[in-house]
Protein backbone atom coordinates (compact mmCIF):
# COMPACT_ATOMS: atom_id res chain seq x y z
CA UNK A 1 0.00 0.00 0.00
CA UNK A 2 1.27 3.34 -0.78
CA UNK A 3 0.00 7.22 -0.32
CA UNK A 4 1.05 9.64 -3.49
CA UNK A 5 0.27 13.44 -2.43
CA UNK A 6 -0.33 16.03 -4.72
CA UNK A 7 -2.32 19.03 -5.86
CA UNK A 8 -3.70 20.75 -8.67
CA UNK A 9 -3.93 24.76 -9.47
CA UNK A 10 -5.85 26.58 -11.76
CA UNK A 11 -7.58 30.21 -12.19
CA UNK A 12 -11.82 30.35 -12.32
CA UNK A 13 -13.50 32.41 -13.95
CA UNK A 14 -16.43 33.94 -11.77
CA UNK A 15 -19.41 32.15 -10.31
CA UNK A 16 -20.93 29.29 -11.74
CA UNK A 17 -17.93 28.55 -14.36
CA UNK A 18 -17.29 24.51 -14.24
CA UNK A 19 -14.37 23.45 -14.98
CA UNK A 20 -13.54 19.80 -16.27
CA UNK A 21 -10.15 18.46 -14.06
CA UNK A 22 -10.74 14.93 -15.38
CA UNK A 23 -7.57 15.22 -17.55
CA UNK A 24 -5.08 16.02 -14.83
CA UNK A 25 -7.05 13.80 -12.44
CA UNK A 26 -6.50 11.16 -14.61
CA UNK A 27 -2.50 12.26 -15.11
CA UNK A 28 -1.86 11.91 -11.54
CA UNK A 29 -3.20 8.71 -10.87
CA UNK A 30 -0.67 8.06 -13.98
CA UNK A 31 2.17 9.80 -11.79
CA UNK A 32 1.54 7.92 -8.83
CA UNK A 33 2.32 4.34 -10.89
CA UNK A 34 -0.40 3.09 -8.34
CA UNK A 35 -2.61 0.76 -10.19
CA UNK A 36 -5.56 -0.15 -7.70
CA UNK A 37 -7.26 2.11 -5.61
CA UNK A 38 -9.09 5.48 -5.09
CA UNK A 39 -7.74 9.22 -5.55
CA UNK A 40 -9.18 11.23 -2.92
CA UNK A 41 -10.57 15.05 -4.16
CA UNK A 42 -10.55 17.88 -2.41
CA UNK A 43 -11.41 21.55 -2.96
CA UNK A 44 -9.81 24.06 -1.12
CA UNK A 45 -12.05 26.63 0.02
CA UNK A 46 -15.64 27.88 1.22
CA UNK A 47 -16.84 28.74 -1.73
CA UNK A 48 -16.48 26.22 -4.47
CA UNK A 49 -17.18 22.24 -4.46
CA UNK A 50 -16.36 18.98 -6.59
CA UNK A 51 -19.03 16.90 -8.27
CA UNK A 52 -19.38 14.93 -11.39
CA UNK A 53 -21.08 15.67 -14.58
CA UNK A 54 -21.62 15.01 -18.36
CA UNK A 55 -19.47 17.65 -19.50
CA UNK A 56 -21.46 19.19 -22.49
CA UNK A 57 -22.38 22.52 -23.19
CA UNK A 58 -25.95 22.32 -22.48
CA UNK A 59 -25.53 20.49 -18.62
CA UNK A 60 -23.04 23.29 -18.16
CA UNK A 61 -25.74 26.00 -18.40
CA UNK A 62 -28.27 23.67 -16.59
CA UNK A 63 -26.21 22.76 -13.54
CA UNK A 64 -25.78 26.60 -12.46
CA UNK A 65 -29.20 27.95 -13.62
CA UNK A 66 -30.96 25.04 -11.14
CA UNK A 67 -28.18 26.58 -8.59
CA UNK A 68 -29.09 30.11 -9.60
CA UNK A 69 -32.80 29.14 -9.24
CA UNK A 70 -32.56 27.47 -5.45
CA UNK A 71 -29.91 29.32 -4.07
CA UNK A 72 -30.22 33.10 -5.49
CA UNK A 73 -27.56 35.63 -4.83
CA UNK A 74 -29.56 38.10 -2.41
CA UNK A 75 -29.79 38.99 1.35
CA UNK A 76 -27.87 36.66 3.34
CA UNK A 77 -27.16 37.37 7.01
CA UNK A 78 -23.10 36.43 5.74
CA UNK A 79 -23.24 39.38 3.71
CA UNK A 80 -25.44 41.78 5.85
CA UNK A 81 -21.62 41.15 8.39
CA UNK A 82 -19.13 40.99 5.84
CA UNK A 83 -20.49 43.11 3.05
CA UNK A 84 -19.11 40.72 -0.08
CA UNK A 85 -21.79 39.73 -1.78
CA UNK A 86 -21.15 36.17 -1.40
CA UNK A 87 -23.68 34.62 0.72
CA UNK A 88 -24.91 32.62 -2.03
CA UNK A 89 -21.86 31.20 -2.87
CA UNK A 90 -21.02 29.42 0.38
CA UNK A 91 -24.31 27.90 0.98
CA UNK A 92 -24.11 26.31 -2.92
CA UNK A 93 -20.64 25.08 -1.47
CA UNK A 94 -21.85 23.53 1.89
CA UNK A 95 -24.54 21.69 -0.28
CA UNK A 96 -22.42 20.87 -2.81
CA UNK A 97 -19.53 19.42 -0.03
CA UNK A 98 -15.79 20.04 -1.29
CA UNK A 99 -15.44 15.81 -1.54
CA UNK A 100 -14.86 14.13 -4.19
CA UNK A 101 -13.27 10.59 -4.60
CA UNK A 102 -13.02 8.28 -7.93
CA UNK A 103 -11.67 4.45 -8.15
CA UNK A 104 -9.60 3.10 -10.45
CA UNK A 105 -8.18 -0.26 -11.67
CA UNK A 106 -5.30 -1.16 -13.85
CA UNK A 107 -4.39 3.00 -13.39
CA UNK A 108 -7.55 3.94 -15.44
CA UNK A 109 -10.52 5.50 -13.82
CA UNK A 110 -13.95 3.83 -12.89
CA UNK A 111 -15.91 6.72 -14.09
CA UNK A 112 -18.62 6.09 -16.82
CA UNK A 113 -18.20 7.33 -20.39
CA UNK A 114 -19.87 10.31 -20.18
CA UNK A 115 -18.77 10.96 -16.46
CA UNK A 116 -16.21 13.55 -16.00
CA UNK A 117 -14.89 15.32 -12.82
CA UNK A 118 -15.74 19.31 -12.32
CA UNK A 119 -14.78 22.17 -10.19
CA UNK A 120 -17.42 24.58 -9.31
CA UNK A 121 -16.90 27.83 -9.10
CA UNK A 122 -19.45 29.62 -6.73
CA UNK A 123 -17.53 32.88 -5.51
CA UNK A 124 -18.62 35.75 -7.17
CA UNK A 125 -15.19 36.61 -8.39
CA UNK A 126 -12.19 34.99 -10.34
CA UNK A 127 -10.23 32.78 -8.25
CA UNK A 128 -6.93 31.23 -8.06
CA UNK A 129 -8.04 27.73 -6.69
CA UNK A 130 -6.69 24.75 -5.68
CA UNK A 131 -7.38 21.06 -5.27
CA UNK A 132 -5.67 18.81 -2.97
CA UNK A 133 -4.95 15.14 -3.87
CA UNK A 134 -4.22 11.92 -2.30
CA UNK A 135 -4.27 8.45 -3.65
CA UNK A 136 -4.32 5.23 -1.59
CA UNK A 137 -3.70 2.10 -3.56
CA UNK A 138 -1.08 -0.98 -4.44
CA UNK B 1 -3.11 -2.48 4.66
CA UNK B 2 -4.78 -4.12 2.14
CA UNK B 3 -6.75 -3.47 -1.02
CA UNK B 4 -9.73 -4.67 -2.26
CA UNK B 5 -12.00 -4.26 -5.30
CA UNK B 6 -15.13 -5.49 -6.60
CA UNK B 7 -18.51 -4.59 -8.00
CA UNK B 8 -22.02 -5.31 -7.97
CA UNK B 9 -24.39 -4.83 -10.82
CA UNK B 10 -28.33 -4.32 -10.88
CA UNK B 11 -31.03 -3.79 -13.03
CA UNK B 12 -33.27 -0.43 -12.30
CA UNK B 13 -36.27 0.58 -12.71
CA UNK B 14 -37.30 3.87 -14.15
CA UNK B 15 -36.68 7.39 -12.54
CA UNK B 16 -36.50 7.55 -8.70
CA UNK B 17 -36.35 4.21 -8.28
CA UNK B 18 -34.07 3.79 -4.75
CA UNK B 19 -32.64 0.26 -4.22
CA UNK B 20 -31.08 -0.60 -0.71
CA UNK B 21 -27.92 -2.06 -1.40
CA UNK B 22 -26.79 -2.72 2.39
CA UNK B 23 -26.79 -6.11 2.34
CA UNK B 24 -24.29 -6.12 -0.84
CA UNK B 25 -21.91 -3.70 0.73
CA UNK B 26 -21.96 -5.77 3.69
CA UNK B 27 -21.24 -8.84 1.68
CA UNK B 28 -18.10 -7.33 -0.12
CA UNK B 29 -17.01 -5.86 3.57
CA UNK B 30 -17.33 -9.99 4.47
CA UNK B 31 -15.76 -11.03 1.18
CA UNK B 32 -12.27 -8.94 1.60
CA UNK B 33 -11.62 -10.35 5.03
CA UNK B 34 -10.48 -6.65 5.91
CA UNK B 35 -11.78 -6.18 9.78
CA UNK B 36 -11.12 -2.42 9.94
CA UNK B 37 -11.06 -0.40 7.53
CA UNK B 38 -13.43 2.07 4.81
CA UNK B 39 -15.77 0.74 1.95
CA UNK B 40 -15.78 3.04 -1.19
CA UNK B 41 -18.63 3.14 -3.41
CA UNK B 42 -18.97 4.50 -6.54
CA UNK B 43 -22.11 5.00 -8.71
CA UNK B 44 -20.89 4.20 -12.38
CA UNK B 45 -22.92 6.92 -14.87
CA UNK B 46 -23.56 10.44 -15.08
CA UNK B 47 -27.53 9.53 -14.01
CA UNK B 48 -27.76 8.11 -10.87
CA UNK B 49 -25.88 8.44 -7.33
CA UNK B 50 -25.78 7.28 -3.67
CA UNK B 51 -26.58 7.96 -0.09
CA UNK B 52 -27.88 7.24 2.56
CA UNK B 53 -31.74 7.00 4.20
CA UNK B 54 -33.60 5.26 6.18
CA UNK B 55 -35.37 2.74 3.92
CA UNK B 56 -38.80 2.41 4.97
CA UNK B 57 -42.17 2.90 2.17
CA UNK B 58 -42.99 6.54 3.59
CA UNK B 59 -39.21 7.86 2.75
CA UNK B 60 -38.51 5.70 -0.85
CA UNK B 61 -41.27 8.24 -1.93
CA UNK B 62 -40.58 11.37 0.55
CA UNK B 63 -37.14 11.59 -0.79
CA UNK B 64 -37.94 11.54 -4.72
CA UNK B 65 -41.01 13.82 -4.64
CA UNK B 66 -38.22 16.09 -2.86
CA UNK B 67 -36.23 15.86 -6.24
CA UNK B 68 -39.44 15.77 -8.75
CA UNK B 69 -39.85 19.59 -6.67
CA UNK B 70 -36.94 21.16 -6.98
CA UNK B 71 -35.63 19.89 -9.75
CA UNK B 72 -38.61 18.70 -12.24
CA UNK B 73 -39.02 17.04 -15.57
CA UNK B 74 -38.98 19.84 -18.05
CA UNK B 75 -37.08 22.07 -20.46
CA UNK B 76 -33.36 21.79 -19.95
CA UNK B 77 -30.83 22.89 -22.22
CA UNK B 78 -29.38 19.47 -22.48
CA UNK B 79 -32.44 18.25 -24.04
CA UNK B 80 -32.54 20.60 -26.31
CA UNK B 81 -29.49 19.41 -27.70
CA UNK B 82 -29.51 15.64 -27.17
CA UNK B 83 -34.01 15.04 -27.56
CA UNK B 84 -33.41 12.36 -24.31
CA UNK B 85 -35.72 14.04 -22.45
CA UNK B 86 -33.38 13.36 -19.43
CA UNK B 87 -31.71 16.96 -18.43
CA UNK B 88 -33.39 16.91 -14.77
CA UNK B 89 -31.42 13.30 -14.44
CA UNK B 90 -28.25 14.67 -14.77
CA UNK B 91 -28.97 17.60 -12.52
CA UNK B 92 -29.60 15.48 -9.49
CA UNK B 93 -27.43 13.26 -10.03
CA UNK B 94 -24.63 15.82 -10.14
CA UNK B 95 -26.30 17.45 -6.76
CA UNK B 96 -26.48 13.80 -5.15
CA UNK B 97 -22.81 12.92 -6.40
CA UNK B 98 -21.64 9.38 -7.46
CA UNK B 99 -19.91 8.38 -4.56
CA UNK B 100 -20.05 7.16 -0.50
CA UNK B 101 -18.33 5.86 1.78
CA UNK B 102 -18.81 3.77 4.66
CA UNK B 103 -16.45 2.85 7.25
CA UNK B 104 -16.33 -0.60 9.33
CA UNK B 105 -14.74 -2.45 11.99
CA UNK B 106 -14.54 -6.15 13.18
CA UNK B 107 -16.27 -6.29 9.72
CA UNK B 108 -19.81 -4.70 10.37
CA UNK B 109 -20.45 -1.74 8.78
CA UNK B 110 -20.68 1.41 11.29
CA UNK B 111 -23.84 2.92 9.79
CA UNK B 112 -26.43 3.40 12.55
CA UNK B 113 -29.63 1.28 12.76
CA UNK B 114 -32.08 3.11 10.60
CA UNK B 115 -29.09 4.24 8.11
CA UNK B 116 -29.66 1.99 4.58
CA UNK B 117 -27.26 2.54 1.73
CA UNK B 118 -29.02 3.78 -0.93
CA UNK B 119 -28.89 3.66 -4.81
CA UNK B 120 -30.43 6.30 -6.50
CA UNK B 121 -32.06 5.90 -10.49
CA UNK B 122 -32.24 9.01 -12.02
CA UNK B 123 -32.85 8.63 -15.59
CA UNK B 124 -36.12 8.05 -17.27
CA UNK B 125 -35.44 4.54 -18.59
CA UNK B 126 -34.77 1.54 -16.88
CA UNK B 127 -30.87 0.74 -16.94
CA UNK B 128 -28.13 -2.16 -16.27
CA UNK B 129 -26.33 -0.32 -13.30
CA UNK B 130 -23.06 -0.90 -11.58
CA UNK B 131 -21.17 0.28 -8.44
CA UNK B 132 -17.64 0.04 -8.45
CA UNK B 133 -16.27 -0.85 -5.23
CA UNK B 134 -12.77 -0.53 -3.65
CA UNK B 135 -11.82 -1.66 0.06
CA UNK B 136 -9.20 -0.03 1.92
CA UNK B 137 -7.45 -1.73 5.34
CA UNK B 138 -6.12 -3.92 7.03
CA UNK C 1 0.32 2.17 5.27
CA UNK C 2 -1.69 2.40 8.98
CA UNK C 3 -5.03 2.01 10.20
CA UNK C 4 -6.48 4.34 12.73
CA UNK C 5 -9.95 3.90 14.26
CA UNK C 6 -11.39 6.41 16.82
CA UNK C 7 -14.71 8.19 17.10
CA UNK C 8 -16.15 11.44 18.34
CA UNK C 9 -19.28 12.07 20.84
CA UNK C 10 -21.59 15.07 21.62
CA UNK C 11 -24.97 16.40 22.35
CA UNK C 12 -26.55 18.29 19.89
CA UNK C 13 -29.46 20.65 19.79
CA UNK C 14 -32.56 20.61 18.15
CA UNK C 15 -33.02 20.76 14.18
CA UNK C 16 -30.58 22.84 12.44
CA UNK C 17 -28.12 23.17 14.88
CA UNK C 18 -24.67 23.26 13.56
CA UNK C 19 -21.08 22.01 15.79
CA UNK C 20 -18.08 22.85 14.21
CA UNK C 21 -16.30 19.56 15.00
CA UNK C 22 -12.53 20.77 13.31
CA UNK C 23 -10.56 21.00 16.21
CA UNK C 24 -11.59 17.58 17.62
CA UNK C 25 -10.94 16.60 13.84
CA UNK C 26 -7.62 17.66 13.78
CA UNK C 27 -7.00 16.17 17.47
CA UNK C 28 -7.92 12.91 16.22
CA UNK C 29 -4.79 13.46 13.39
CA UNK C 30 -2.11 14.22 15.50
CA UNK C 31 -3.37 11.39 18.05
CA UNK C 32 -3.06 8.59 15.04
CA UNK C 33 0.69 9.73 13.98
CA UNK C 34 -0.18 9.60 11.35
CA UNK C 35 1.88 12.51 9.06
CA UNK C 36 0.64 11.96 5.07
CA UNK C 37 -3.20 10.67 4.53
CA UNK C 38 -6.78 11.15 4.64
CA UNK C 39 -9.20 11.11 7.71
CA UNK C 40 -12.10 9.80 7.49
CA UNK C 41 -15.54 11.69 8.91
CA UNK C 42 -19.21 9.41 9.25
CA UNK C 43 -22.40 11.06 10.77
CA UNK C 44 -24.39 7.80 12.32
CA UNK C 45 -27.84 8.40 11.76
CA UNK C 46 -30.31 8.97 8.79
CA UNK C 47 -31.11 12.58 10.49
CA UNK C 48 -27.92 14.01 10.54
CA UNK C 49 -24.95 15.13 8.26
CA UNK C 50 -21.34 16.54 7.48
CA UNK C 51 -19.74 19.17 4.84
CA UNK C 52 -17.93 21.99 5.32
CA UNK C 53 -18.40 25.99 5.90
CA UNK C 54 -16.72 29.11 6.75
CA UNK C 55 -18.38 28.86 10.62
CA UNK C 56 -19.20 32.43 11.39
CA UNK C 57 -22.48 33.62 13.02
CA UNK C 58 -23.70 34.62 9.50
CA UNK C 59 -23.78 31.71 7.81
CA UNK C 60 -24.67 29.21 10.97
CA UNK C 61 -28.19 30.95 10.10
CA UNK C 62 -28.27 31.03 6.34
CA UNK C 63 -27.40 27.43 6.08
CA UNK C 64 -30.61 26.11 8.05
CA UNK C 65 -32.48 29.09 6.43
CA UNK C 66 -31.90 27.12 2.99
CA UNK C 67 -32.79 24.17 3.99
CA UNK C 68 -35.95 25.57 5.99
CA UNK C 69 -36.57 26.73 2.79
CA UNK C 70 -36.33 23.99 0.22
CA UNK C 71 -37.06 21.09 2.72
CA UNK C 72 -39.76 22.50 4.67
CA UNK C 73 -41.19 20.97 8.19
CA UNK C 74 -44.92 19.68 7.04
CA UNK C 75 -46.41 16.59 5.38
CA UNK C 76 -44.36 13.99 4.43
CA UNK C 77 -45.31 9.84 3.94
CA UNK C 78 -42.70 9.27 6.52
CA UNK C 79 -44.44 11.14 9.10
CA UNK C 80 -48.31 9.91 8.31
CA UNK C 81 -46.89 5.85 8.98
CA UNK C 82 -43.74 7.03 11.96
CA UNK C 83 -45.82 10.39 13.49
CA UNK C 84 -42.51 11.59 14.74
CA UNK C 85 -42.50 14.81 12.70
CA UNK C 86 -39.29 14.44 11.12
CA UNK C 87 -40.24 13.68 7.87
CA UNK C 88 -38.13 16.93 6.29
CA UNK C 89 -34.89 15.85 8.60
CA UNK C 90 -34.55 12.52 7.20
CA UNK C 91 -35.06 14.25 3.23
CA UNK C 92 -32.55 17.08 4.45
CA UNK C 93 -29.79 14.37 5.85
CA UNK C 94 -30.15 12.27 2.67
CA UNK C 95 -29.78 15.12 0.51
CA UNK C 96 -26.57 16.33 2.39
CA UNK C 97 -25.40 13.28 3.02
CA UNK C 98 -23.23 11.26 5.75
CA UNK C 99 -19.55 11.39 4.51
CA UNK C 100 -17.32 13.70 4.43
CA UNK C 101 -13.39 13.37 3.85
CA UNK C 102 -10.23 15.54 4.79
CA UNK C 103 -6.77 15.23 3.42
CA UNK C 104 -4.10 16.23 5.54
CA UNK C 105 0.33 16.54 5.13
CA UNK C 106 2.96 16.62 8.11
CA UNK C 107 -0.43 16.05 10.59
CA UNK C 108 -2.00 18.87 9.47
CA UNK C 109 -5.79 19.49 7.82
CA UNK C 110 -5.99 20.29 4.44
CA UNK C 111 -9.06 22.41 4.67
CA UNK C 112 -8.87 26.43 3.81
CA UNK C 113 -8.52 29.24 6.72
CA UNK C 114 -12.19 29.71 6.08
CA UNK C 115 -13.56 26.35 5.89
CA UNK C 116 -14.45 24.45 9.00
CA UNK C 117 -15.77 20.97 9.10
CA UNK C 118 -19.56 21.09 10.82
CA UNK C 119 -21.99 18.15 11.94
CA UNK C 120 -25.60 19.53 11.06
CA UNK C 121 -28.03 18.56 13.42
CA UNK C 122 -31.93 18.11 11.15
CA UNK C 123 -33.72 16.11 13.53
CA UNK C 124 -36.52 17.96 15.70
CA UNK C 125 -35.33 16.88 19.43
CA UNK C 126 -31.45 16.73 20.66
CA UNK C 127 -29.78 13.74 20.30
CA UNK C 128 -26.54 12.01 21.17
CA UNK C 129 -24.54 11.59 18.51
CA UNK C 130 -21.04 10.11 16.99
CA UNK C 131 -19.30 10.74 14.19
CA UNK C 132 -17.22 7.47 13.37
CA UNK C 133 -13.60 8.25 12.03
CA UNK C 134 -10.98 6.04 10.19
CA UNK C 135 -7.66 7.42 9.29
CA UNK C 136 -5.46 6.07 6.23
CA UNK C 137 -2.12 6.75 5.53
CA UNK C 138 1.45 6.76 6.69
Amino acid sequence: MKVFSSSISFESKKENHLIDISIEVEREVRKSKIQEGVIFLFAVGSTCALTTIEFEPGLQKDFPEFLDKIIPAGKYHHDLKWHDGNGHSHVRASLLKPDLFIPFSKGELQTGQWQQIVFIESDNKPRTRKVEIKILGE
